[in-house]
């Protein structure tokens, strides 16, 4: 079993977990109050930011918070200008580049492009936005907006509301607001939840339980007069075991997202969800914090731009420090240590799950096998190990026993996970010599 | 009465006056003198570039200004990447902005502009060149070209030749030549005149007045034998009660600009006004300095580029340093003060004149109201408080006796400034509780 | 006779001589090894990456080189945005921005552009690539990569395989090769060599021969079974001296480009000469170390990657350094200086050998004369002094006893150098006084 090396970077939200984010937000809080002391920690460094989507924001908050302390910045900002339009792989460009910087920043098109290219590559790799991964480092931009207002997500309900199958932040924040603690609130707009698969590997990773609840704003949002909370199982309340929705009493915090038309995202004019100052008038957002990864559209509507509860900007200014925490992690751990990210397991190269079934996987475009990884116990599941798609693995072998048995068995969940080797049909598994196991 | 507040940075050369213009130039003498002294002035500082216009030569006159004082860079060079094409607000992305870096220099389509991103955010914005309020770092380029050679305006006159109603330049250096006390003789090629209102407002600013002059050179350049001259009040010339105009018989400097095709200018070929080696054989030109702000087209032929009086390089060698103090300016007031720039009157923003009647104002396209602010005093002029077009003022209210006058009357003269209210029609005036005044 | 001034920078590698590649080497050594004692070497320059062309790769390793020696970076990443769009010059351009940094490095798609910006500017210019001059920075990072291998070239054969007439890294390598003394196999693809006279001047320069040999892999690769090297004169090999083609023995690199479609080289699909795992195991490639100035296409297989042969990202890791290299050799020649590189003799502009014969010529693009310098001896050649093309040049006249002579003739290599004045025809350098010579 050839094995993936570990991934170095920030690829994935999926990644965090609440030791890190414990001491990543105590560095923050240093750089916000000591700025000086960090001007050269970087310096001699240099830090390539390549953009082969565009994203001036993303760019800049980026490069701003290398130029803060002491780095050079180096930039792609545009793909067409890129060795990638004269024919070049992924994998040879994040080589290349990882020859003249210390550390590359990475935005494309393709899922799972940012691991693939810190395969490729000595450096380190960050994220800075893909379609299945997200948008992991907006989403620390996210929760240090959340942390400074209220100290803890302990007890605290955040709503995310809008169009969740194509942003990618929304993902994101999702598996950083579970990995502090706090309930969630997923409000998509009509047609536009995420795909199967992602909530379950969410509760089952933290130990979290969906919960249907209801308001009366909650219909003119999602089209659907109930929607659901994901929350912590250690909160005990008695209307749980009631069956039926209970009335959500409080929203710490409502974040919005933009339809992400860029991405194929289409809606009727107008029936896109969103907030207006009529509507915050309502009791359940008396304290409701508003933010927004912005661009914005009609969704938060600059009406509300005086209102205290607004903090789409406040995100928008702690981009650059929180992103100088992350080149401190990855690139000064010498000095200002942080625990590491969790690594993602290590991914089978040889295989025979066939190609990723998600026609936006990097492993498509570049021609190569797509590894695995696995993720849950009853029952596991099979995902790219770069995209995080769920392969179609429908029986496990053991390559100790050398038998195989249906994926949802009680044997198959047995197996440790270092002998896993997952096939399509039972007839691949038994050309290979695995016994059947039933 | 809402006021705009005071817009912190450089929008318009209409504000800078004698001290300011005695104090900046003493500063670039200080930068040009010692540069290694402010190598690291502004470190830790990043300055963010903006470009929503290409414009190579200006974007790289600042960023090199920036680092040879040891801030960072952060750019837009390309318009097509911003958020703003993907439908966000000139004000939100100036407020993002503005949370990333400590300056925004700043290039735009749109008149008012740079006044507009200065409101949105809380760091200082640089206009670098939008259409109605000019390019007023340029205008301090060429001034500092030709204080070098004559260490004072008193006495100087400087003729302006070429497109003045698209140039940017000519707009601001008329402005700033005025503000320095230099005559200043208007040459626009054939239909190339600015719009109304402009010689006014400067003639009233600077108490300067307007003679008619006459040269063999000027038909050749503006298709009429007469032009204008401004010039100081103070100036005693006998011949200037005798009607006819005189024979201008000094020219120190001529400033030639390029036909703003790219902002639909059109001329017949080789009828645009420019100057050849024949043509600066004439007398008048012994001693003329040639500046341009480049690029040039056929106006300033390379033939001419060995010359002892062409400076258009040493104008652009000045560039950076120019751009330093105007830095400095703005990021150090602490270390090095400078007076401030006038700060212009604020305006007020709820009012009854409708949109602004300049269809490039940024006010349209923003979908914002047009505040207004006051110049003059017979009769005063209200403008638009970002793009300084003219609004259609025809009665004037006062605040403190809540009559309402006709504009060019006396009553209208003598209500102070913080009373002014104006209306489109005495109707809408009354209807607002305001009596007839006559 | 009017001289153009010798060309500051770094313009083609024919100008590289073994003196100065031994003191740029070590200099590229000290940087390696220490490369915090340089951090701060260039502190307060600024450096302008001007690609009128596009190349990421190129712009990110010089751009990266000057952030590591702590110099500040201007950049025009794309031609589209450029003053040149308004219709300036390159002469303009590099005026004006020679004003703003201390050191210019140009793309530009026009043969002899480099040079010309040179000529045009205080500052020096180094060449990031034009057509014919090639890519002489590319050429000290190959070169570099080798000789860590091997510490001398002496007796090392380097085999050039693929595109030479389109590329620009393979005509610059054979000047470096032969500067450095080592035995160099052209193995153009079918169709694929350069003009003539470019090897004529590189074995003249070097006291090099040409010699035919053979191997059974070369028909594959050229589509001939006979080859040509180039090594010095001053071997002795028994078999030079009998007639037919000697078989190839060793190959000690084997440098591979890609076909240069851009630049309208078409290839019959599959037929464009590179190596694959199985030739790799023929015993010529058995120590061939493999390097390609990437990015690649089928030419050298990711199959190939894991190679111990393989050298290619090696070149792209060594780009940033080698380039550090050369901004210290212009820029800090007080503290760190070199062995100038040969400076090419000085051209004459007033001539009359017409227009550049070369449609992309950079002198056609600007409307300038076509200055001559003159190589070689037997006969003398008279090439372009911007692009190196030949000029078309017949006879020869002597400006010292007037007469002119046949180019061919032992008269006019007689002739010294600074007498020399070429003619199309005879009856031109009659007009022009000169008596025929005969």
């Amino acid at each position: 079993m050839e094995l993936l090396p570990v991934l170095d970077g920030i690829h994935s939200a999926e990644t965090f977990h609440p030791a890190f984010l414990d001491a990543f937000f105590e560095r923050v809080a240093q750089l916000e109050s000591h700025p000086e002391e960090f001007e050269d920690a970087l310096k001699g460094k240099v830090i390539a930011t390549v953009f082969e989507e565009p994203s001036t924001r993303t760019r800049l908050s980026f490069e701003a918070a290398a130029l803060r302390l002491g780095a050079g910045v180096i930039t792609v900002a545009d793909a067409g200008s890129t060795s990638r339009a004269k024919g070049e792989s992924l994998s040879d460009s994040a080589k290349v580049l990882g020859g003249y910087a210390d550390l590359l920043v990475w935005r494309h098109s393709k899922d799972g492009a940012s691991r693939l290219a810190a395969q490729s590559t000595g450096v380190p790799v960050v994220n800075a936005g893909d379609g299945r991964l997200g948008h992991p480092t907006q989403t620390l931009v996210d929760l240090h907006t959340m942390r400074k207002e209220w100290g803890t997500f302990e007890g605290k309900v955040v709503g995310i509301l809008g169009d969740l199958r194509h942003g990618r932040t929304a993902r994101s924040l999702t598996w950083g607001l579970a990995a502090s603690g706090a309930s969630i609130l997923l409000l998509p707009g009509p047609g536009l939840a995420w795909e199967g698969g992602l909530e379950e590997r969410i509760l089952s990773r933290f130990d979290y339980r969906r919960r249907p609840v209801s308001h009366a704003l909650i219909p003119g949002w999602t089209g659907s007069s109930e929607a659901w909370l994901l929350e912590p199982r250690s909160f005990i309340q008695g209307q749980l075991f009631q069956g039926g929705p209970s009335e959500i009493s409080s929203l710490d915090a409502l974040y919005l997202t933009r339809l992400q038309e860029e991405r194929g995202a289409r809606q009727e004019r107008g029936s896109y969800p969103g907030v207006n100052p009529a509507r915050m008038e309502d009791p359940l957002l008396s304290k409701c914090l508003l933010l927004h990864p912005l661009p914005r559209r009609g969704e938060l509507p600059e009406s509300l731009d005086g209102d205290p509860r607004m903090r789409c900007f406040n995100q928008a200014r702690f981009g650059p420090v929180v992103r100088q925490a992350i080149f401190l992690a990855l690139l000064r751990e010498d000095a200002w240590p942080l625990p590491a990210v969790t690594p993602m397991p290590a991914g089978e190269v040889e295989h025979g799950l066939g190609p990723c079934p998600n026609p936006n996987c990097i492993t498509l475009e570049e021609g190569i096998p797509s590894p695995w990884r696995v993720v849950g116990k009853r029952p596991r599941s099979f995902l790219c190990a770069f995209c995080d798609s769920s392969l179609p693995a429908e029986y496990v072998g053991c390559l100790s026993t050398r038998r195989v048995h249906p994926l949802h068995s009680a044997s198959a969940e047995k197996i440790r996970a270092e002998n896993l080797k997952p096939f399509l049909a039972r007839e691949q598994a038994e050309v290979a010599g695995f016994a059947w196991g039933g």
